[in-house]
């Protein structure tokens, strides 16, 4: 198995992960997912559940890179909140895991991906799976970004000679 | 000494927290400080320090309550970014110690210690300096605003009969 890229799609209820395999520039999907947290929990415990997944993930696989979407505050502030104190543990795991992180926005994942920055949601889950070759994109929707991100770290990092 | 509160004024560049003892509706101070992280650092080691300072605090103290500010999005989105980043790694400290968790926003801080939720930053160290018999505010503001959390939520929570 070649180099190992994690990625996450960050949040408080769902948390996608993606770990991507990349030898000698031919990517394969090792194993992909989601973490997700009960409705009535508070934030703190929801944080919890989030920071134990990824710290599981990380002992589990020992990536070399975890690949992060960056965040964009837009119309909806409130779940924008829960997603930027979900990166906090997702940072804060990578760091005392001595994990390098790399970050992506959204039009960098859809543009590497798809090929247009401003492609849809349900095409990044088509190239997904034509990527990798499975029946239908990973579902839900954040495990489907998750894989997109480690594959945009795949791609960028070659370029960039990057970890 | 009486129940305890930790106050924090969350952030990954700066975080102020607050000790304040209460017994029999009297208030002390019992430490204040600001957890500082350099400038160099990336995110992920600064989030780092900030989640082990708390830690500390935690273990230290042993608090029944940790009071924290509400973020509000205003000017400044990438700083909103990193002070809920900052948010994140203290919710998961508090959770991990079992530790309630009690927020409030800037302008009920502000209408609790100074009584008008319109006030300044330097009329709440002001206030805080007065309430404490201190010769001035603590420094930096960061500290002060922490110990401005604790003593809202000690007016609070007497009030509303909470832990």
């Amino acid at each position: 198995m070649g180099r190992l890229i994690l990625g996450i799609d960050p949040g408080n209820a769902r948390c996608g992960w993606g770990l991507v395999s990349e030898d000698v520039g031919r990517l394969e999907l090792v194993a992909c997912g989601c973490l997700e947290t009960p409705k009535g929990l508070g934030s703190g415990q929801r944080l919890m559940q989030v920071y134990t997944g990824i710290q599981e993930l990380l002992a589990t696989y020992q990536p070399s890179c975890l690949a992060m979407e960056k965040l964009f505050f837009n119309r909806n502030i409130t779940s924008a909140m829960g997603v930027a104190e979900a990166r906090g543990v997702v940072l804060l795991a990578a760091a005392q895991a001595g994990v390098a992180v790399a970050e992506y926005t959204p039009s960098e994942i859809k543009e590497t991906v798809v090929g247009t920055g401003a492609a849809k949601k349900k095409e990044v889950g088509l190239a997904v799976a034509l990527t990798f070759g499975l029946a239908k994109p990973p579902s839900p929707d954040d495990t489907a970004d998750a894989v997109a991100v480690a594959m945009t770290h795949s791609f960028w990092s070659e370029l960039n000679g990057l970890e």
